[in-house]
């Protein structure tokens, strides 16, 4: 979008620097209101009317969800609704989509996904369930919006209507999990789905609770009332602590040069004539706190936490600000021994609230790793910390590389990685699997091998032999060896790459979330390079113009 | 393709008439021997060199496949290999891709898939096994052919590799099922399947089998004899019968006129300009025979066997030949009871070898209907037979209307549809359940009630209330009704349509087969989309030109 108003996009927001969203919290009901600024996106290419959305609005959306998981422990039900009157939302801003690169397109989509799959997190794993009240008309992306909530209400005011006009207005799919939603999550039956997805205007009333588009329909006298009830009443089914204090997010301290971005627990260098980045992780410095309470005392600063609020904005910077960026490689420094203590200290305190939320938000940043569509190796060298959930990068790459032996001139013991229970059920990846379950499909026991590794330092030959590493070379080849192959990497098309990876990294089972990203999102990306949908008589472009567009009529 | 040699795709071939294949049967033994002419391409803009295929090859291999399971009841294993030297098959032709257009490409694959999909199906369901004697290099979809076969053997000749070049050489996917059995079928490592998938040589000998690429390699030497020992091995596992008389598929008779097909269960009528063609299926004119035997006397023209070859035939037709043809109407003519009795026929004599394969043929032909690329609408009216198997016709389509009552001047009862044990278990559907199965997928009770309907008539309102029809309209309503969804529907982007009924009709479990169609074709349609791959500057466009394309570097 060549009318941005600033060059770098960035993640980094909080509530009192809101242009679209508000939080009001009640007591155990928190409400996230969306009051979208038409003057506030990243673009001044458009306007963002009747609650449409660009990036800018799911950013602070995103930060909201994650703010009221830990600033907001007492929060046990979170009423998403519109602060305009009769429009909910009206979904992605079409204008924006029309004006919008491809990258771009897709990119923003990805976001909006893991948004909406963050909501489903809350209310499943941290009983912070969110509840829709569609007051107003839910247009695609707005209806969407929804779907990834777990109770819909609808005004039934004789005019407010869940849609998804997505195919028969703008030649697209309603593609922020839409149709996977409707068809998988509340299951409607295909040919009434095929009948929604194919009218403009949607559906309301009585019919939309039939066809399982939405839970409940409410008349306008009672709205109020009965959004209250249904929140109090979802409330009381949580687990939430009712008496905790929240950690507060502080904004990350970063240094942001032209090559770098300089974190607390992750830096990140970029090479742009080679193609690539290296994200550094460090491991702690420090030991765990000595109880749960002491962790919550040291907040944001809590080094599992810090980790990964640093690697997500990493991974999302590399995603939106470095496209020509085409290979990550992931390197860590620190102590085993350290990132272990720690997993062990969330595991210990695993029913403590906070540990919880530590838990599912390093899942999530290692799920938004899974889905970079960026060719990630790993390297495993003397001094590194691939251990436990540290190891879960290297369990997330295309590849991981391990030195054999020492450097010369180098004292420090040769490099290892070292399982933990972190890499045996907390991560599970999209496909409701862990990295090594998936690794190991096709051998069962290596997972029940690896298992028995637990604590042991894994030294190159032994960790290639019980296939932790592709492969692992002596000092002498390493150079050389991993030039090559970064050398070979970045000379592929990067479109072939991201669709070799969107497949080789999800064997296994799929879910609702793999299918979103696999199936769905592969078919939007498709129909966005489409002439029908993005050439000059495409429905994207044209409208709002007042032009018809005009179809290809060949079918494939 | 401009220079196509023949204006139609004919699908209908044999194998004194093949190009490409033998076969050969050596009692419960069969060699399929791929020895591709150079010249017997669909095309002159191209020579089929070194064993690599278009689809005239496919086309024939997918008629050996079907012969081989019906004209030979005695082959328990079927060793697919190269008749040429040193090479196996260099998969499909790249300047024959270069030069396709989109459509071609797409629906190229889709066949090609379901080809592979076929010889799965015979090994599993047909107990007709399948192995491939890789005697010379399988690359791209040479060795995508191999996958689909349920044992690899590869000569150790320190040169013959099983290969998947394509993202490396062509800046495309491994997609004709490729990448997913690699990484789900085979369950190759997943850092394993990423380098195997980026090396242009691919693998071989002991590596190739301790990657699970391959399942034995063995030396010249000693090749012919392992292979006819494995043959046998494979063999002696089999349930097929070692007395039977094979069914000879004769040709079909059709009449093709310009605008309808005539088959004598079958009939296409094609209307170009409304962007639509029916098809009507007749249901069976007679009562089955007596007896198994009695209907393997009637050979190729037992009707439900003729049904699925026709059908078929139809269905590819308007595939390949009709592409601004973007909607379907089902419509049958004929008696419930007679389709019934004949499913019943079936299923009674169920351990018949015939029966067998008439049943998975059945099966075959309505996931084509599943997968195919247009707009399904089935209608229901009076003199209609959607019961049993043709009612899977029904559960098939994106939307079934049914007339309420009788028209006027129409003496014939109101249209009914009848349910059979048909719709509960012999037809699954790709994703491995049945059509009501996935229709009701969020209200399982519903699958029960159907059942207990069986064999009753279901006039339109209690079909719509028994959730098997989409809408019921009284005889007043009708005409203007379909002419409206007709003409909406057609008015929708094709691209966009395409894209909503890939997701919209799969829903509940994947399976590779579903993730083959789902997953790894979507991406490959948006890569064959991309300039990389397809523009001037693209892989696909100038290999073998001895230029290096240009790719735009930006990861999307």
């Amino acid at each position: 979008m060549g009318e941005q108003k600033t060059g770098r996009i960035e993640f980094q927001t909080s509530p009192d620097r809101y242009r679209h969203w508000r939080i009001e919290t009640d007591g155990e009901v928190a409400s996230l209101i969306m009051d979208v600024d038409p003057a506030g996106g990243l673009s001044t290419d458009y306007e963002l009317k009747l609650n449409s959305y660009d990036l800018s609005v799911d950013i602070e959306l995103n930060d909201a969800i994650q703010r009221l998981r830990f600033e907001h422990p007492e929060v046990r039900a979170v009423v998403v609704k519109s602060g305009k009157e009769n429009v909910f939302c009206a979904g992605a801003n079409i204008r924006m989509l029309g004006k919008a690169t491809h990258g771009h397109k897709v990119n923003f989509c990805k976001f909006t996904n893991e948004t909406r799959l963050s909501i489903e997190d809350a209310s499943e794993n941290s009983r912070q369930v969110y509840l829709t009240a569609v007051n107003g008309t839910a247009a695609g992306g707005g209806y969407e919006l929804a779907l990834a909530t777990d109770w819909i209400m609808l005004v039934d005011d004789r005019r407010s209507a869940v849609s998804l006009p997505e195919t028969p207005l703008l030649a697209v799919l309603p593609g922020t999990g839409g149709i996977t939603r409707v068809t998988d999550k509340r299951k409607v039956r295909r040919d009434l789905a095929d009948m929604f997805c194919a009218t403009e205007e949607g559906q309301r009333g009585k019919k939309a609770v039939d066809w399982r588009l939405i839970d409940e329909t409410v008349v306008k006298s009672k709205w109020d009332d009965a959004v209250k009830a249904r929140a109090k009443d979802i409330a009381a089914r949580s687990d939430r602590p009712t008496d905790a204090k929240g950690v507060k997010f502080t904004p990350l301290k970063r240094e942001i040069t032209d090559n770098a971005i300089n974190y607390s627990t992750v830096r990140v260098e970029i090479e742009r004539d080679r193609g690539l980045a290296t994200i550094i992780v460090k491991g702690p410095s420090s030991t765990p706190p000595s109880s749960a309470d002491e962790a919550q005392a040291q907040g944001d600063q809590f080094w599992p936490l810090l980790l990964a609020r640093e690697l997500e904005d990493a991974i999302l910077q590399l995603r939106f600000n470095e496209p020509t960026v085409g290979l990550i490689l992931f390197r860590t420094e620190g102590e085993a021994k350290a990132v272990l203590d720690y997993d062990r200290f969330i595991a210990v305190n695993g029913d403590h609230w906070l540990m919880r939320e530590v838990r599912h938000y390093l899942k999530r940043t290692l799920k938004r790793v899974d889905v970079t569509a960026k060719s990630l190796i790993a390297l495993v060298e003397p001094g590194s910390c691939f251990a436990g959930t540290l190891a879960e990068l290297l369990f997330a790459s295309d590849r991981a590389l391990m030195l054999i032996g020492r450097r010369d001139g180098d004292n420090r013991p040769p490099a290892a990685i070292v399982l933990g229970e972190a890499n045996f059920g907390p991560y599970p990846m999209g496909n409701g699997i862990t990295r090594l379950e998936t690794r190991f499909l096709g051998e069962p026991e290596s997972v029940a091998h690896a298992r028995e590794k637990i604590g042991a330092p894994l030294e190159g030959e032994q960790a290639v032999e019980l296939g932790l590493i592709t492969v692992a070379y002596e000092n002498f080849d390493w150079d050389d060896e991993l030039r090559v192959m970064i050398e070979e990497r970045v000379s592929f098309s990067p479109d072939a790459l991201t669709g070799l990876e969107a497949n080789v990294r999800f064997a296994g089972p799929e879910t609702m979330e793999t299918k979103i990203f696999g199936r769905l999102t592969a078919w939007q990306n498709w129909i966005f390079q489409r002439p029908n949908s993005v050439g000059e008589q495409g429905a994207l472009k044209l409208y709002g113009s007042g032009v018809t567009p005009t179809f290809d009529r060949e079918r494939v």
